[in-house]
C-alpha cells in the first residue's frame, strides 16, 4: 500500500508531472508563516554571527531572524532592506549555501543550517503586503534643501546596481537621482532573465516602487548610446555632476560552430531565450496582458542547453514550460569540475533534466531546410596535471531539436562602448574599476554590477551600487559642498531603512516620569552590575531596575549552580527556552555600590529612568533607610521587592512580607513616607488573590505595583531522583522562581485582575515579555511598561531594537483601514500547501498519492488554458500602496487597559453563542492529530477518511477547540459560530431522572457500548 | 571573511579531504542525543500513520518516536526489535525515502519528513548500549518443552532473512533451530559488502547475539553443498522437519567483455572487491585485529565503476578509501532513468566521484602485461519509445587503472543448484517461492531474502524471513503438533520482543487499592463520556477518574470555544503543546449516567481502579448525597474537586471551598462520615500554602489528596487585544486553567512539599505528567500514582505502552551496576560532532574554515597509520553483555518519596561548595550563546575568541549556570566543583563602609566604566 501514500516522487518515476506553461514558484526555500515560525525560532541567533560574514551586503541576519521569531515582520524586513534595497529580490535568488548559509553554525548539529533566504523571502514579502512607502529618513531629508545635494546624478541601466546606487543616495538626500534604462522594463536581469518560477515581476516592481517612494526618477527606453544621443559626455554637458554605469553586459558569448545560427532553425541564445520567455509569463511587466501580450517560445522534442551556470539552469527549467519533452544540459567539465551551487543545479536535476558532463560542442547538425537536428561534440578530458584537453577522435552525438547557448555574455556592442568613452576599458571591453570605491578612471564616473566585472550575483551587485553610492557621495560632497560642510569620512555610514512607522511614538508617562519607551530591565540578572545598566541603556532600553540590594547587615552569598533551564517547553536545549528556574538570591552588591551607580547613571543617562529595587525584613528603620539612600542617589523611583520566593522569605524578607496585606500596606506606607520620588510594590504570584495584595499597596500609598516576581516552583528531578540545580555533595536544592514564558499566563491574569480592581493604577508587568507582541498583551491587560528579564538570558540586550520597532508596528498597523483582517504583523493565511499557494481548490485532494497525481492533472488543464499574463489578484495594486492612515496611530496610553473588559466572570460569557470546528482540506496536511485529540479528549466529533486522511467535523462538534489547538497548519481549521442551538448530551435524559439503582437496570448509560 | 568561517564545501574546490583508510561513519542520519530529541519532537505522532505503511516489516514508527521523545530509549528499541530484528542494521542502512519516509506527512510543510532512519538507529544503539539479552516472552517459554516445538529447523545462510526467521521460531518456542554459514563470519551481505562507514561489524554482531540470546545456534564454515555433502537431502535424512533457505546470491553477473579479467590485472567484481574491504576494515569480522588481518585492496590513480545500484556507489566511495585518487561511475541508462534514491547516490556525489550516463562498456583497454588502462564504451540513447539502443559508431574511451564490475548477482553455482534439489527453480535459476507464505515447491522447505527474487533490500529480506516463519510455524505445527494443538491462523500473529525489563512488576498498592500501573485518566477532557474510559482501560491505563459530576440542580452547558493552545513554549502549531488553557466546566452529563458508567465500566474491568470526581457547594447533604450513590455505584474512590478555577467557584464550588483549610477540613469530614471507600481531596494550586489545605484534608479524615489542579491564567490576547478563547460576538473571556508541562514546576513543588510535611500520606498526582521520565520525577516527589489529561490532548490513549515500558526501564536500570554514568535511559554523551564520535580531540579545533582543514589533515594523519582492525573499545564486549543483575529491582513504592529529603531550606544548601562552567572545546559549534547570556545576565566571565568562535570560562565565573542553560549542546559545558574560595564581588570592599554621599566623591562604583 506504499504507493498509496506517497508524497515524494517515486524512485521508479521517470516521468514528472507536465511543467508546460507552469510558471508558480518552484523555489524550496519559500515559507509559511508556521514555516518562518518554526526556522527562525531554530536559529540560535550566535554571537558574531558568521552568516552576516557571509553576506556581500552584510545584513544583519540574526537580528531579522530575531525579529520574525517574535512575529515582528516589519522589524525584520527593515533590518533587511537597510543594508541590502533589493532583499526580497535577493531572499529569493541568493546561491546561499555559498553566502550566508555557508557559514551557519547550525552545520554543525544535525538539524543542519537555517533557511536565511527563505526567512528574508517571508519577512520582505509580508512587509511588501503591508504597503508602506519608504520615506527618506527624517534627520538626513533636510539636506535635499542644500545645493550639494542638488546636483543631478545619473545611473545607466535599471537593474540591481542602479537601484541600490539610487537608494542609498537618495536615503543620504540627493534629491535629483535619474536612472536612464535601455528597455521599457524596469529591473534588469531581475525582469528580463530570472525566470518567473524564481523571481516574480510583482518583486521587482515593488522594490523599484520603493526606491521611486525616495524621489528616485527612472526613463525608460533611454539608452546609453552614441546613436540614441545619450553618451557620457552628454550626461554631463547636461549638468549631471555623477554618474554610475549599472547596466548588465549586453551581448551573448558565441562559440565559432553557432555563428549564423538563427531562432529559425532551433537556435537561442540565453540573452535571446530568457527574454522572450519573461515577457510571455510575467504578469505586470508588458503591461498589456489580456491575451494581447506576447506568447511564449513554443519548443518542442528534445533541448541542448550548454552551459553549466544558473542561467543555463534557468534555460533548462524554461524549456520545459515552453513545450520541451527532454532538456539535455551538456557541458565541458564534469560535476566536480563546475561550480554551480546546489540550489541553482538541484531545481534541474529535480525536474528531470539529463546532465551530459564531458563533451564539449564541434558542430551543429541541420536537415535540408536548416532546421537543428542535433548537435556532435567531442570528449574532453583533465589530465593527472589538471589541464583539459579535447579528444576530437571521441565524438557524441546528441538529437536535438533546438539548441539553447548559455555560455554567458560580455560587452562588445560598438555603440554602446562608444558612449562610454573616454572611461578607461580593460582587455575584456569593461571599465577598469577600483573594487573599493568603484571608481573609474574618470573622477565623476562610477561602475557596478555586471560592468564592473567583479559581481557574479544579485546580491553582490547590490552591494556594488552600495559601495558605489558611498563613493559618489564623497564626490559629490568634495565637488559640491560648501566650505562648511564636514568631510565625508572613507568608511561608509548608510543610512538604514525608513518608513512611517519609525517615527511613531512609543514614549509612555507613568507617575510623572518619562518613558522613552515602555521596555525596561526586571531587577533580576541582567542588571547585576552598573555597567550592565550601562550597556543596556545604550543599547536602547527604556528603563532599568536595579538589582535589589539590602543593608550591609543583610548581605548575601550566593549559592552554585542556580539558575537552570526550565522543561516546560520539552527536552530543548539551547536558547529560546520557554522558561528559567533560579534559587539566585538578590545582588550581592553592598548598598554603598548601588547608590553610587545610581548617581553615576543618572548623571550619564539623565533621559533614562532608574529605579531601586530594595529589600529588606519587616521594620520601618530598615526600609526608611534604604528608600532615603536611594532617593538620595538620585533614583527616579523604588521598587519595593516583597516577593522573592526562596531564601529570602526565610530570614523574613521577601515573599514572607508579600504575602501579607497588612504587611505590604505599612511597609508601603513606611516607606511613602520617607520619599518622595514614586514607590511600587512589586507582587508575589504565589498567593490566592494577587488583587489583595495589591489593594493593600494602593492603600499603603504605593504609586503603582510590579506584577509578578516569579512562580515558586521545583523544575524537575533527573531519574535518579536527584534535582536540578543540586548544591555541593549533599545535592540538595530548595524551590525555586520560575520565569520566562511559561509563567506568563499567571502574570497576564495578575496584571488583569488588578487593572479590572483599580483602573488607572500604574502597573509595571513583569513575567514572558519576550517581545513587541507578548509585551502589548500586557498592555492591553493593564501595565504600562514591562520588565524583561528571562528574554535576555536566553539572547542579549540587543532586542531592545526589536521590541521597540515591534511595538512601533503594532501601534501604526492600527490607524490602516485596509488590514483589518491581519492580526497584528500577521497577514491572513493563504491557502497553500508548503507555503505555495494552490491553483486548483476546493477539489478535496490530499498531496500524496493518487490525490496527488489527480491534483497536478487538474493544475496542468487549468495552466494549459489560462492567460499567463493575467495579473494574479494577490500581487497588483502597488500603485494603491500606500495606504491613507486614516486614524490617528495610537499612544501606548491609548491601548493601556483596553481589553480589561473583555475578561470578566465565567456567568458573563454566553453559552446560547457556540462555534462548531470548520477545516479547511486544502490546507490540511492529513496528519489526522484533531481526529485523534477529538477521539481521546474530546467528543468523537471527527471523522477521518481511511484513504483520503481527509478529517470531517460532524454534527457531535462541541466547538470545544482542542482540535484547533493541535493542528500544526496555521488557521487550516477556525471555529466558526454554530447554526442552530447546542444541546448538551446528558447521557441520560432529565425525563428518566429516576433513582440511580433503578435506572441502572431500565437503560445503560448513552455513551456505553452495548 | 566568507572562508574564514564556511563549514559546507566550497562550491570551487574541487578536491576533497583525503579519504584513504577513513572507514568512519558518513551517513547523514546519524544523531546525537540532542538530534534525535529535537526530531522525535518534531514528528507529529500522525493518526494512521502513513510511515508504517512504508515500512516491508510494518515497523510502528510513530509509535517508537513517541518513545523517543519521551527519552524512552528502550521503549522505541522494543516496537522497532519486535517487527524488525535486525532494527539497528535497517535504521542504518534502508532507503527510507523510498519507505517510510516516503509517506510522511511532514513533506507537506516546509519543513520537510521527519529523519526515521537516524531514529531508529539512535534508539537500538542506545538500547544495545544497556546490554540487555533478548528472551523468550515468558508467555511462549512454555512452548519449547512440547515437542511439536522440539522439531529441528534448519536455515541455510546466516543473513538478515534467516536471522529474522531464526528470531521469530525462536520467540514462538521452538528450541531447535540451526543457522548453517558457508563463510567462517555472521551476517550475510551486512559482513561481507555493505561497508563499514554504513554498517559497522559491531552492529551486525549485536543483532546476531539477540538472536543466540534466544537459544538459536549458527555453524559457521558449514555451507550447503553436495562436495561438502550437506544438502537439503541430508538435513531431511538428519531430521530436520523444516529448513529455509536464506542465503544471499553468490555469482556475480559478468558480461562478456569482462570474461577472463582477474584482479592482478585490475579487475574486481563487487563480490570480490567489497569482501576483501569489509575483511581488511570490519573489526571483530575476522577474529584477528592486532596487525595480523588482512589488508584493503591496494588500489591507485582512477578507478571506473560500472552500475547505478548502491552496490556500485558502495564500490565507489570504498575505491576511495583504497587509495583510487579520482573515480568514475559509469552507467547505461541517463541520470532520470536508473532508480537509486538519493541516500544511495548522494553518497557518492558528495564524495566527488564523477558519473558518466548513457554509456555501455565494449572493450577492457589493457597494456602489454594484462594491465588495464581503460574501457571503451559506446553512446546509448533512448528513443521516443522509450527503447534503449547503443551506438557503435559513438566511442567514449575512459583512461582507468581499476576496473570494478556491479551488474549484481545471481545463482548459477552447480554445486548449490544440486544442493538445494529437488527445490523447482524458475528461469533464473532461482526457486519458485510463493510471495505471500514463501513456500517453495517442497512442503517443507521455505525461502526468503535475495534467493526469493523480490525482496532488493536488507528490510524487505527481514521482512521474507518474518513471514516465512509464520508459515513455518503453521507448516510444524499442521505436521507435528498434537491433535489438541489449535488451529494456526493464516494472519501471522508474532511475537513481539521481550527483554528482562518487560517483567518488572510496577503495580502500585495505596489506599487498600491495587494500581497495575501508576498511570492514569485525570478528571478532565480524555474522561468525557464512560466509553472513552473504558477504551482507556483496554489500552491499558492503571486507573480512571470520571469527569467530575454534579447533583442535577447544579448541572451545567459548556461555553465555546474553551480549550486553547498554550503560548508558553513560543509560536508552536500542532502536538506537543507545552501547555494548554481551558475554561471547560465539570461533566455537562447527569450523575445517573456516571453512576450506571462506573456500575458497568467496574462490572467489565474489575481489576482497574475507577474513582468517582464530584462536586457541589458547601452543603453537608450535597457532599453526602454524591459520596453514597457514588459508593453504591462501585466507585473504587472518591475524589472531591475542590479546586476548579473557573466557573465553578462562582457558583461556590471548586476553587471557592478549595482555598479555605476550614471548608476542606469540613467536606472531608462529611464525605468520610457518609463513605467507607477511600476519598481523596483535589488540590488547587491557586493559594499561598498548598500545604495547609492538604493539611485540613488529613485533619478532615481525607485518605489523600489529589496535587494539583489546574493553575489559573490568562493565556493570552492577540495584537488588536482580543482574548483567546472569546465567547461570542461580545468576545468576552473568563481565568482559565493553565496545565500541562508549563505548570509542571508548581505541580512538583506541590508534591514534594506536601510529602516533605506528612511522609506516607498518598498523593495523587497531576499536571505536566506526559512520560515515564516526568512520571518518576512525581514518585520521587512522593506522589504514588500519576494522572495525566494534557499529553493525552496532545496525543491519544495509547501512550500508555510508552509510559509503561518507560517506567519499567528506569526501575530496572536502577538495578544494573555498570550504569552508574547513565541518566535514566541517556548514557554519557560522547565526544562529538553532528552526533558523529571525533577522531583527533583536544585540538581546539572548530569545524569551519582554516581549522576544519586543520582538523581533517591532522585526523588523516591518524587514519594513515591505524590498526583498522583494531577494535573501537566502545563497541566490544559484547560477549560480557548480558550485565548482572546485582541489585534487585526496586518496586514503585520503594522510590516513592526517596527524593524528598533532597528538597529543603534555602539556608541548607552549602554556599562555600560552588561551582564553575567548564566548555568541550571538542562538542562547542562555536555559536557563543554561553558568552552572550554571561555578558548581559551574568558576570562577563566568559571571553569569545575572535578567530576560533571557542568560548573561554575565565576566574570570575561564579557558578550561576546559565551558560550551561542555555548551550544547545548536550554536555558541552558541564557546571564542576569550584577549586578554591569563592569570594563575592561586593562593589565596594565592606572596610569603606562610609556614608554613601561622602563615599560617591571617594571613588566611583566598582564595576562602572571610568
Amino acid at each position: 500500500g506504499k504507493a498509496h501514500w506517497k508524497r515524494n516522487k517515486d524512485k521508479n518515476c521517470s516521468t514528472c508531472h507536465p511543467l508546460e506553461r507552469d510558471f508558480r514558484d518552484i523555489k524550496h526555500t519559500t515559507l509559511s508563516e508556521r514555516g518562518a515560525l518554526r526556522e527562525a525560532a531554530r536559529c540560535l541567533k550566535c554571537a558574531d554571527a558568521p552568516c552576516q560574514k557571509g553576506c556581500p551586503t552584510q545584513i544583519d541576519v540574526k537580528s531579522f531572524i530575531t525579529s520574525i521569531a517574535n512575529k515582528n515582520y516589519y522589524g525584520a524586513a527593515r533590518s533587511i532592506f537597510s543594508d541590502n534595497p533589493l532583499g526580497l529580490t535577493c531572499g529569493m535568488v541568493c546561491p546561499t549555501s555559498d553566502l550566508c548559509v555557508g557559514g551557519c553554525n547550525l552545520y554543525a548539529s544535525e538539524e543542519g543550517p537555517i533557511n536565511i533566504g527563505g526567512l528574508q523571502h517571508f519577512a520582505t514579502e509580508t512587509f511588501m503586503q503591508m504597503r508602506l512607502p519608504q520615506v527618506v529618513p527624517p534627520e538626513l531629508a533636510g539636506n535635499r534643501d542644500l545645493p550639494a545635494y542638488q546636483q543631478p546624478v545619473a545611473l545607466i541601466g535599471c537593474g540591481p546596481a542602479s537601484l541600490s546606487c539610487a537608494t542609498f543616495l537618495a536615503r543620504l538626500g540627493y534629491s535629483r537621482v535619474d536612472i536612464f534604462e535601455r528597455s521599457a522594463t524596469v529591473g534588469g536581469l531581475s525582469s528580463t532573465e530570472i525566470p518567473q518560477f524564481r523571481l516574480p515581476f510583482n518583486v521587482v516592481d515593488y522594490e523599484v516602487q520603493l526606491v521611486k517612494d525616495l524621489g528616485v526618477k527612472i526613463r525608460l527606453e533611454a539608452p546609453l548610446s552614441v546613436k540614441a544621443r545619450r553618451t557620457l559626455a552628454s550626461l554631463k554637458s547636461e549638468g549631471y555632476a555623477c554618474a554610475f554605469l549599472g547596466f548588465g553586459l549586453p551581448n551573448p558569448k558565441l562559440i565559432p560552430a553557432f555563428k549564423g545560427l538563427t531562432v529559425e532553425q532551433g537556435f537561442y541564445t540565453s540573452k535571446e531565450f530568457l527574454p522572450l520567455v519573461a515577457a510571455a509569463s510575467k504578469p505586470g511587466m508588458c503591461g498589456c496582458g489580456g491575451g494581447a501580450g506576447p506568447s511564449l517560445p513554443q519548443l518542442s522534442g528534445s533541448v541542448i542547453v550548454l552551459g553549466a551556470g544558473d542561467t543555463a539552469f534557468d534555460c533548462a527549467t524554461s524549456a520545459l514550460r515552453c513545450g520541451a519533452r527532454r532538456v539535455f544540459v551538456v557541458f565541458r567539465k564534469g560535476f566536480t569540475t563546475i561550480s554551480p551551487v546546489p540550489e541553482e543545479m538541484d531545481l534541474a536535476r529535480e525536474e528531470n533534466c539529463e546532465f551530459h558532463p564531458f563533451l564539449s560542442p564541434r558542430k551543429v547538425l541541420t536537415r535540408e531546410d536548416g532546421r537543428i537536428t542535433g548537435v556532435e561534440f567531442c570528449r574532453t578530458e583533465q589530465d593527472d596535471n589538471g589541464d583539459w584537453r579535447e579528444d576530437e577522435e571521441q565524438i557524441v552525438r546528441l538529437k536535438a531539436n533546438y539548441l539553447i547557448s548559455a555560455f554567458g555574455s560580455g560587452l562588445q556592442d560598438p555603440d554602446l562602448i562608444e558612449a562610454i568613452a573616454p572611461v578607461k576599458l580593460n582587455r575584456w571591453s569593461l571599465p577598469v574599476v577600483d573594487s573599493v570605491t568603484m571608481a573609474t578612471s574618470e573622477p565623476w564616473v562610477f561602475a557596478g554590477g555586471d560592468v564592473a566585472g567583479v559581481a557574479q550575483t544579485t546580491v553582490e551587485s547590490v552591494n556594488d551600487g552600495k559601495m558605489a553610492a558611498w563613493s559618489m557621495h564623497r564626490y559629490l560632497q568634495f565637488v559640491g559642498g560648501d566650505s562648511a560642510s564636514e568631510e565625508i569620512p572613507v568608511e561608509p555610514r548608510l543610512p538604514k531603512f525608513y518608513s512611517p512607522i519609525d517615527s511613531v511614538d512609543i514614549s509612555v508617562q507613568m507617575c510623572g516620569l518619562r518613558f522613552e519607551n515602555p521596555f525596561g530591565l526586571a531587577s533580576a540578572p541582567p542588571t547585576t552590575t552598573s555597567a550592565m545598566i550601562r550597556k543596556a541603556f545604550e543599547a536602547g532600553w527604556g528603563f532599568a531596575l536595579t538589582k535589589t540590594f539590602v543593608l550591609d547587615k543583610d548581605i548575601i552569598t550566593n549559592v552554585s549552580p542556580r539558575i537552570v533551564r526550565g522543561t516546560t517547553s520539552g527536552h530543548n536545549y539551547g536558547p529560546s527556552q520557554g522558561s528559567f528556574l533560579n534559587i539566585e538570591l538578590i545582588s550581592e552588591k553592598r548598598a554603598a555600590y548601588w547608590c553610587r551607580s545610581i548617581t553615576e547613571l543618572k548623571r550619564d543617562f539623565p533621559e533614562k529612568v532608574l529605579i531601586a529595587s530594595v529589600m529588606c525584613g519587616y521594620s520601618e528603620e530598615d526600609w526608611t533607610q534604604l528608600a532615603v539612600m536611594s532617593e538620595q542617589a538620585g533614583a527616579d523611583a523604588l521598587e519595593l521587592n516583597m516577593s522573592c520566593p526562596h531564601g529570602m522569605g526565610e530570614k523574613g524578607m521577601g515573599l514572607a512580607c508579600g504575602q501579607s496585606p497588612e504587611l505590604v500596606r505599612n511597609i508601603c506606607r513606611w516607606v511613602k513616607a520617607a520619599v518622595k520620588i514614586p514607590v511600587f510594590a512589586k507582587l508575589t504570584p504565589n498567593v490566592t488573590s494577587v488583587l489583595d495584595i495589591a489593594r493593600a499597596a494602593k492603600e499603603g500609598g504605593a504609586d503603582g505595583v510590579t506584577a509578578t516576581n516569579t512562580v515558586s516552583g521545583l523544575m524537575g528531578l533527573d531519574a535518579n531522583g536527584r534535582p536540578w540545580p543540586r548544591i555541593g555533595r549533599q545535592q540538595k536544592t530548595t524551590y525555586g522562581g520560575v520565569s520566562g514564558n511559561a509563567i506568563r499566563p499567571i502574570a497576564l491574569r495578575a496584571v488583569s485582575n488588578i487593572a479590572r480592581d483599580m483602573p488607572g493604577f500604574p502597573i509595571l508587568a513583569t513575567g514572558g515579555i519576550d517581545s513587541a507582541d507578548a509585551g502589548i498583551q500586557f498592555l492591553y491587560a493593564g501595565a504600562s511598561v514591562l520588565q524583561v528579564c528571562s528574554a535576555v538570558q536566553n539572547q542579549d540586550f540587543t532586542l531592545i531594537d526589536d521590541y521597540v520597532t515591534g511595538l512601533k508596528t503594532l501601534l501604526y498597523l492600527k490607524s490602516l483601514d485596509g488590514l483589518a483582517d491581519w492580526t497584528g504583523q500577521s497577514p491572513p493565511t493563504p491557502v497553500h500547501q508548503r507555503g505555495k499557494s494552490l491553483l486548483a481548490i476546493g477539489q478535496s485532494l490530499p498531496a500524496f498519492g493518487p490525490y496527488k497525481q489527480r491534483r497536478e492533472a487538474l493544475e496542468h488543464e487549468l495552466l494549459r488554458t489560462r492567460d499567463l499574463l493575467k495579473p494574479d489578484p494577490a500581487s497588483t495594486g502597488l500603485a494603491q500602496r500606500q495606504r491613507p492612515v486614516v486614524k490617528p496611530v495610537p499612544k501606548v496610553s491609548d491601548i493601556v487597559g483596553a481589553s480589561v473588559g473583555l475578561v470578566g466572570n465565567y456567568y458573563d460569557l454566553d453559552n446560547k453563542q457556540q462555534v462548531v470546528a470548520l477545516v479547511n482540506d486544502d490546507m490540511c496536511i492529513n496528519c489526522g492529530k484533531c481526529y485523534m485529540t477529538c477521539n481521546d479528549s474530546g467528543y468523537q466529533a471527527i471523522e477521518f477518511d481511511a484513504e483520503t486522511h481527509l478529517p470531517r467535523v460532524t454534527d457531535d462538534c462541541t466547538g470545544c477547540t482542542l482540535c484547533a489547538s493541535v493542528c500544526p497548519i496555521i488557521d487550516c481549521i477556525t471555529m466558526v459560530p454554530r447554526v442552530g442551538e447546542y444541546v448538551p448530551k446528558r447521557g441520560v435524559p432529565f425525563g428518566a431522572a429516576l433513582e440511580q439503582k433503578q435506572a441502572a437496570v431500565i437503560m445503560p448509560a448513552q455513551d456505553s457500548p452495548a
